[in-house]
């Protein structure tokens, strides 16, 4: 368990550590170089011998170096090693007997069987939440407020809440009040209404390839066709493609996941987010931005959104606490611009308000500065969890796989060899109770079917460790079968 | 505040009153008419001064007789003297500038205004919740869960809760098990999926008329056309005009309020529900059945369901606790039964699944009892506030309005007369901070115009005299106009 640290500033220790850092990753300290005892360090970087072993103690948490017995330190891990970043070409295997629903429905039907270690659920360990400090927050809105939570909250949401949304979203340059804010149950509801507010059966939406999948159920239900439009791991979003497709077809609003995509990984630079908003503008083409993983970033600066860059109210941003607090608790917002007093109407309807209790506690819990402080913790768990599972992997699957570099988020996006098929795998991984998230679950046309998503929200422990062995045992047969 | 009775037998204080009670609504006790000292009942019965005096003390609380200072106790009430019940027909009047959708947001954009007294809310008061004992379950289930409620819940809903809604359903005559039920964010999330699950945009489901007017909204959200079947205040649900509705035109499902309906406050007789249950069976019509008051009765007996007539799978049942329990928490359900998995496909699209806390909460507060134990008291109290809205309404109304004889739930409706447009006196109303659901509201076609819907979910207090005081000046100011 991290402690929790007062001050946004890196403490002295976290600065040598992210020197060593940097020297491994530039490939300046090798796998298996000697380190110079904690004594020498000390010496050499005026710094007291505590604080070069708080350093040491970061990079070995993080797997970059190992402590060998009666030997000292030894860079352990080179990220020059990793596999290759996955192509943005897809593979078109011949069709499953399954459907794309069908899968879904088999992976996702028993979100809580404890015997299964869910790869497939990019949601955060229990363990990495304050649970404490959030029941504490809890108790108090139960007791504190007149009405004990009992009564309908007002459409739009909880004010206090609303104020500490507005607040958070300073951190990516929104300016913005409580009224501009309208709280859901979750993103995935805020997506619904976002749709419903912006478009009418039949018209067509451009959004990413390859895509959450929970979103062609949203598309199908609500009888929208969806343009894809593929996002390279490197350069992000295809602007130039979409920019032809707009030309050509008539897109009548776009849905992309902004930071830290789903299943990708990717973030679209900042720069490309402001050419993708004035292109959209141009033509006056809403854009719902899907923003839930953006706080979980692992470098300095929090990524800016698509919405900090909007200035004619086009941009519908989506967001909610379901991957860095409590996915449980169901409470999602929209900063929804023009479209507001459309989605506060598409609320009422459908569900009148949203739950007093849940979005009473977060209030309070983000009022209190809990919220920020949590960030900072989780934000370092996740990076270093994410760290551990990619060296697991490169220890474990086979050399040929190319898997991402996520810099925030929650999940490798991992391309395996063209002989396997994703679907297969999850098959044969379920049985030893290990779920994963196939390839073909994130397009609507039966690619990335050598594709598959695995997420790192769970704390890496011995049994991660061998279910990942398992795992690259199993694809290992698959490609010699 | 009354005290807990731990059986679900009537105290003999209780049988007393009742003799009294059907005496005075047989006439056969007037108003004026002198009662037994409290010392000769006693005698006379047979039974201690102490129940004498209970007996008494119930129906002077329910406003049926009153003790007069050295005198001794009086009948003060007798419903013969009640206005009429309203008419079936509907009044057409000069349709408003306004349209009904601006008319609902008007009326609930600001549910949570404490200076505004609600009759437009059919919601219990706070007052009458257990909100201690609610918070304890609530704390019970955030610390005794291992996940401590911040994971996804399973799609279908908690287990828990859904084991005690099929112990509910036992109380008129459901024998189901958990799964076959779906908890979702209150009723009318309940009746969204259910339509998505049962309908196309473009067909015809035939509605209650009146009917809540959140569902007009709905209806026109999902693209279906309605169908209003007339409800008669004294026979109920018009079956002869379903029955040649269904031979004239293509209904798709049907979705009708069964029991304490709202507006009206009607409850469907039993036997008739038989019938409407074979009616659609033979065409394989579903039927959405909302009961969300129908444990909210004052009789002896809970009135039964279509559902529990249902043989087919053809009857989709829904309810919530935010009648009887907690708006604010947004917990309801569905009994879907051949619908089941269009149901849980409808919810995983939209939400995934709903909030943990409140489901695990509510779970546990039915799971120790003390759900049965507060619908008791609710019962109580809420017959006991329809008794005392009602005597001030007759005191204070123009003579000639009529008026409905709610068996149960929440509401009065009440028509006034023909030149009263019910919209303006909302609007003259919410000037003196007093808020009423104006007829328009419950109807597509602009009827009811002279009729309003008077919730008595709030404690009837000196403030709550003198709102419905102001009420009456205004009705008869405009009458006379």
């Amino acid at each position: 368990m991290e402690t929790y640290s007062d001050t946004s500033h890196d403490f002295l220790y976290q600065q040598v550590a992210e020197r060593f850092e940097h020297l491994i990753e530039q490939g300046i300290l090798n796998a298996g170089d000697k380190l110079l005892s904690v004594r020498s360090l000390s010496k050499e970087q005026g710094i007291s011998i505590s604080t070069a072993f708080q350093a040491y103690s970061q990079l070995e948490m993080k797997g970059l170096i190992e402590a060998r017995p009666k030997s000292g330190y030894y860079v352990r891990f080179t990220p020059r090693e990793l596999p290759k970043m996955p192509s943005s070409e897809q593979v078109y295997q011949d069709p499953n007997d399954v459907s794309v629903n069908e899968m879904i429905s088999m992976i996702y039907n028993n979100l809580t069987d404890e015997h299964v270690i869910h790869f497939s659920l990019a949601t955060p360990d229990v363990e990495l939440i304050p649970k404490a400090k959030l029941n504490k927050s809890f108790t108090e809105a139960l007791r504190s407020t007149s009405h004990g939570c009992l009564s309908y909250e007002n459409i739009p949401g909880n004010l206090l809440l609303r104020k500490q949304i507005a607040k958070l979203s300073f951190n990516w340059g929104g300016v913005f009040k409580e009224d501009d804010i309208v709280t859901t149950q979750g993103c995935m509801e805020a997506l619904v209404f976002c749709l419903k507010s912006v478009t009418q059966p039949g018209d067509t939406i451009a959004i990413d390839q390859p895509a959450y999948f929970g979103i062609f159920n949203v598309m199908n239900s609500l009888g929208l066709k969806v343009l894809e439009i593929p996002h390279d791991p490197v350069s992000g979003l295809n602007l130039s493609y979409l920019q032809k497709a707009i030309n050509r077809h008539k897109i009548k609003a776009c849905l992309f996941v902004t930071n830290f995509n789903n299943p990708t990984g990717i973030s679209m630079p900042d720069e490309q987010k402001k050419k993708l908003v004035e292109m959209l503008a141009e033509k006056e083409i809403p854009l719902i931005e899907d923003d839930i993983y953006g706080e979980l970033f692992f470098g300095k600066n929090r990524p800016l959104t698509c919405k900090s860059f909007d200035k004619k109210g086009l941009v519908l941003y989506c967001s909610s606490i379901s991957k860095s607090l409590a996915p449980g608790y169901r409470v999602g917002w929209v900063i929804p611009g023009r479209y507001k007093q459309d989605i506060i109407r598409q609320k009422f309807m459908h569900t009148i308000s949203s739950a007093t209790p849940t979005q009473t506690a977060v209030g309070l819990f983000m009022e209190r500065g809990r919220f920020e402080l949590h960030l900072r913790n989780i934000r370092r768990a996740l990076h270093t969890q994410c760290l551990r599972y990619i060296q697991a992997i490169t220890e474990y699957f086979p050399e040929n796989i190319k898997m991402s570099r996520p810099q925030g988020g929650y999940v490798l996006w991992i391309e395996l060899d063209k002989k396997v098929n994703a679907f297969d795998l999850y098959q044969r991984a379920i049985r030893q109770q290990i779920s994963i998230a196939p390839g073909q679950i994130f397009s609507t046309n039966g690619g990335y079917s050598n594709y598959i998503r695995l997420s790192f929200g769970m704390k890496y422990t011995e049994e991660i460790r061998k279910s990942l062995k398992t795992l690259g045992q199993l694809i290992r047969k698959m490609q010699t079968e």
